[in-house]
């Protein structure tokens, strides 16, 4: 993978920041977050405007230019991509490292005195407007809002805003109906004292409205926003997919009803006017209620006094509980996701030894034995395939320029998933195909102990997820050894893969508390520069727990993994697990014998089932 | 203990918050904070406003009272005492449980439109100035400082603030100068580019100059403020105490000095318009460094452009990061404080089978113990000791109408500590002097695990101690149990026994990363209301640990034990131990064996020896 060279445009840039066609005065720092103006963490091509400019595709950076430097914030995921993808001209900012500096102070070091720094208020979230604008006025330094997007007008052959059909989902799907949706959210926002409710996350609009896109790969949004008032209902949304009948019936929009749940179609653009019309027919006391990440430009649309902001919005929450419909439709696509990868290791069991299977064509494999499966619609995050050293770049994407064979040699670290229409998978197996040394599997085996220690934890109703991170990590950090991401995070229902309000990670975050319902994954990992990568990842359900004295009364909660896929026993250094962890491995195996098993039968894959069965055993215990 | 009747009192608040004397317009609510103008956690009785008011004297607790109500807030430790000691005329708002409204939302809730809501300008942090003011605000209501405090206008017979003498400490116990300090300080101010430090808080102040007092109980402190410039040290203190020659001599007050050093002396009450002064002789660009609690009044006194505030001050990270002279103090001062509680259930085991040992007597014995003890000076918090139910009273202090009498069929916890000149403890202990039932051998082995779990860890450099806090938890969580309080503290090196910025806690606050020399307690514990308490605390030293892989040279860290007194094996149900648990057990008595013992015997306290070698028999391995 060779780097972008990006001389050129850094100087086309630098012009746009002076340029008075932009701008009204010069900035001497002009900010490219990696969102798009819903925030989004994955993004359609014409949004990849910090990728254009620097190179680093991965899916979490910030670049900053100035008149001299070009920066990249970016954490431990893709510390090595970025370092690949990035030319001289760039300089890495390792976040999460005790030295790296935070954008401001960085700023604050390079910066001329009295110096602007420019952003898209569309892509920069209000609340990170707000730290950093505070951060340079103290250091008698101004964020200024850039209107015009400075890449946009060096980007020549910049690709057009995708606007793809949609898809309804009926309530076998979602277990309830986007009138009764409408009406939860209403009773929040009476409880809040608030008259209106602005919906600008992609996933929040889908799953508001029962409906899903793919104008985003990966995720199945759809660019829209919605504001929602006690009496009105206004979906933003361009072209003519809101004439394809099957979305009219959906949404009701021929039908004769109530006022209240009449839903005014209005076109995408006009969100900013619409927003500030809502906001200067406030009266006093009369409240707006955005997420504190919305954009910088639509909350400034609100008057402040107007506004009330929360780091979670209502449809955030509620969305992340799982209903029985929900959670149903959740195992479904997870036997299958099973099938679709037992499938896969018995393939790759028998073509590895002949040296003709490359990371991309096992990836390719791996979606092509997805696709079999009944409702699938797409991947859900882009295929992991990494052999050997390629392991240790955590968030990895083979293309030809890296793309490794595997062997019987190396570890091997498959992390994937998929779009059903019933729901969505993620799942990381690390496995050799040869004889692994005693070091890979001395890891391998932490990191199990750590998995297992998330998935079996118990704890009282209420607790938030970052408390149980350390419990993924305590087993790798006895012999001295650590990972540099979070242990989990939210997973949607056939929506985005990564998914707030709840995760386990040793940021403190605002994350909300675990509840019943919620579904996380559970990853942790450990990875060797140079040498290998190991991840173990199940999703898993918060289900409650039976133990022996209840909390008084409070609640006991536990995980159930959804994910039912083997873990290669080949890897684990049994003489390193307790009993207890022993047994949570059978048990494990135990269920997905019978459940996946049972499917393999059904869809008459015999030769799956075997392996599938062989790699089920019973760990021998001590 | 019956509770305090308030309704006179608070009739009179009442007339005070109406009465033109004391407020330009009325307020319709008053709060009561528990801290003083350094926002002390253990405060000279003069400053106990918010006990006199309620009759609630924990250590933490903040009233707020309006025309109609009174309520008090305060968390787990406290929730059985406030609702013992205050009367009908009180609600207790238990936070930490979900269901409490926070002190904004209550008052939001109960205040008629258009509020004043009046509290002490001196007494309130800056930061819940602020967090609080925007929440009133937000709401139509306004926060306002009462210049005068409206309960010392009421508190006819409020006592006088203590002006004690100074004791000088030399550098065999501090290690680094006063002068040391005031450099390592200004280098600290240079870096941050600020040209003024204000000390707010009176163990920083105590800290910088290596003076003690004892103005507080338990808190070896003296009520002063100090303003350092880059060529200037002002130090606002009270009283002849500064006269004294050790004290003139140890600040060098009559010496020819740099003007640099040279130690300025000015009255306490000064400090707000010495600072105001400071403040407005500033220039653009230069700043004042403040902690962002210290009080609302003094950080009004810098104009808001020349702040800068931060949640921790150097000074309260440097001191929390012990030197080698300072952990050698604390290890001697921990090796006495053993030898007091030897000699202490050596004599409670004799006496309590005759039925006249209270649990008054009992704390007062380990006092006479402990100030057998070379440089006692006090005792370091008011000796918690209780037995059977008011165990479960976390912070229960006992007193004549509460007083128990310690038997043969109940448990007795004694969290207790002393202040010594080279050090400050504090260790609980619980104990069974008959034979404990199965059920409370159960409820303290877990606990047990969990002090184990913490103790034991491994972590990375740089590790924040609210990453520990669950393993604190695991064990009784597995069985569905609980305590509410954070598992650790900072401690003072004979200093306030809970100080910042590290801690190992739930709640995330914005604790500093744990590194080598900081010192903290290990402390989970669990409570059953009624019947009985456990905890196990010990005071643990962060020091580097050998791993097998040490993070890749980040460097590994481990806690060591300064607490050296047995845990009692009678109370440990053996099964439930793993194989490291028990060795760690075994370990840790075989230490206090030789380094208690070897005092013991030094001290020829022979039938404290005798015991000390009987409770540290190693557990019989399964």
């Amino acid at each position: 993978m060779s780097p972008k060279i990006t001389t050129e445009l850094l100087k086309q840039l630098r012009q746009a920041m002076k340029s008075p066609k932009y701008v009204q005065e010069p900035v001497q720092a002009y900010i490219v977050p990696s969102g798009d103006a819903h925030q989004s963490e994955y993004i359609a091509p014409c949004d990849c405007r910090r990728a254009f400019i620097s190179g680093f595709d991965g899916s979490a950076g910030t670049a900053i230019v100035t008149e001299q430097h070009a920066a990249m914030w970016t954490d431990g995921r893709y510390f090595l991509q970025a370092a690949h993808q990035m030319d001289n001209n760039w300089t890495l900012m390792k976040m999460g490292l005790k030295d790296t500096p935070t954008q401001e102070d960085w700023l604050v070091s390079v910066l001329p005195e009295g110096s602007k720094v420019g952003v898209d208020p569309f892509i920069i979230p209000a609340d990170q407007w707000k730290r950093m604008s505070k951060a340079l006025k103290s250091a008698g330094h101004d964020l200024v809002p850039v209107k015009e997007n400075l890449i946009d007008t060096i980007w020549a052959d910049c690709p057009q805003r995708p606007c793809k059909p949609l898809i309804t989902l009926d309530l076998s799907y979602t277990g309830v109906s986007w009138r009764d949706k409408i009406l939860a959210l209403r009773s929040k926002m009476a409880e809040r004292k608030v008259l209106w409710f602005v919906v600008t996350a992609l996933d929040e609009v889908a799953w508001l409205f029962n409906l899903r896109g793919s104008d985003v790969e990966y995720n199945p949004v759809f660019f829209a926003y919605a504001i929602i008032g006690m009496n009105t209902i206004r979906l933003f949304i361009d072209g003519d997919r809101v004439m394809d009948p099957a979305v009219r019936e959906h949404l009701q929009l021929d039908s004769t009803l109530e006022p209240e749940f009449k839903i005014q179609v209005v076109p995408y653009g006009s969100i900013l006017t619409e927003l500030q019309a809502v906001g200067a027919g406030l009266s006093p006391r009369e409240k707006v209620w955005l997420s504190d990440k919305a954009s910088y430009a639509l909350t400034e649309a609100v008057p402040k006094a107007y506004r009330y902001l929360t780091p979670y919005t209502p449809i955030c929450i509620a969305k992340a509980v799982k209903n029985a419909s929900e959670t149903d439709g959740m195992r479904r696509a997870h036997i299958k996701d099973a099938v679709a990868l037992c499938e896969l290791f018995n393939w790759l069991e028998k073509e590895v030894p002949k040296g003709t299977v490359t990371e991309i064509i096992a990836a390719d494999k791996a979606e092509e034995f997805r696709s079999q499966q009944k409702d699938f619609v797409e991947l859900s995050f882009a295929t992991i395939s990494s052999t050997g050293p390629n392991g240790a770049i955590i968030h990895y994407k083979p293309v030809p320029e890296t793309n490794r064979t595997l062997s019987m040699n190396e570890i091997y670290l498959l992390d994937s998933g998929a779009q059903y229409k019933d729901g969505t998978t993620d799942v990381t197996r690390t496995m050799h195909f040869g004889t692994p040394s005693a070091y890979e599997k001395e890891c391998f085996t932490y990191v199990l102990k750590g998995h297992i220690a998330v998935s079996a934890a118990i704890f009282p109703n209420g607790t938030k997820g970052h408390l149980l991170d350390s419990f993924a990590r305590s087993a790798l950090w006895d012999c001295g050894l650590d990972y540099l991401h979070g242990t989990g995070h939210g997973v949607g229902s056939f929506l985005n893969v990564h998914e707030g309000p709840c995760g386990i990670s040793y940021k403190t975050f605002a994350d909300e508390p675990l509840e019943a319902g919620m579904i996380v994954s559970d990853e942790p990992g450990y990875y060797e520069d140079g040498s290998f990568g190991i991840r173990i990842e199940n999703v898993v359900l918060v289900i409650p727990a039976e133990t022996k004295y209840n909390f008084k009364n409070r609640g006991s909660l536990t995980f159930e993994p959804l994910t039912l896929v083997p873990i290669q026993t080949k890897m684990i250094d049994v003489n390193l697990l307790t009993q207890k962890e022993c047994n949570w491995v059978n048990d494990y195996h135990q269920k997905c014998r019978e459940v996946i098993g049972a499917e393999l039968e059904r869809q008459g894959r015999h030769e799956a089932l075997q392996w599938l069965i062989r790699e089920t055993e019973p760990l021998k215990v001590q």
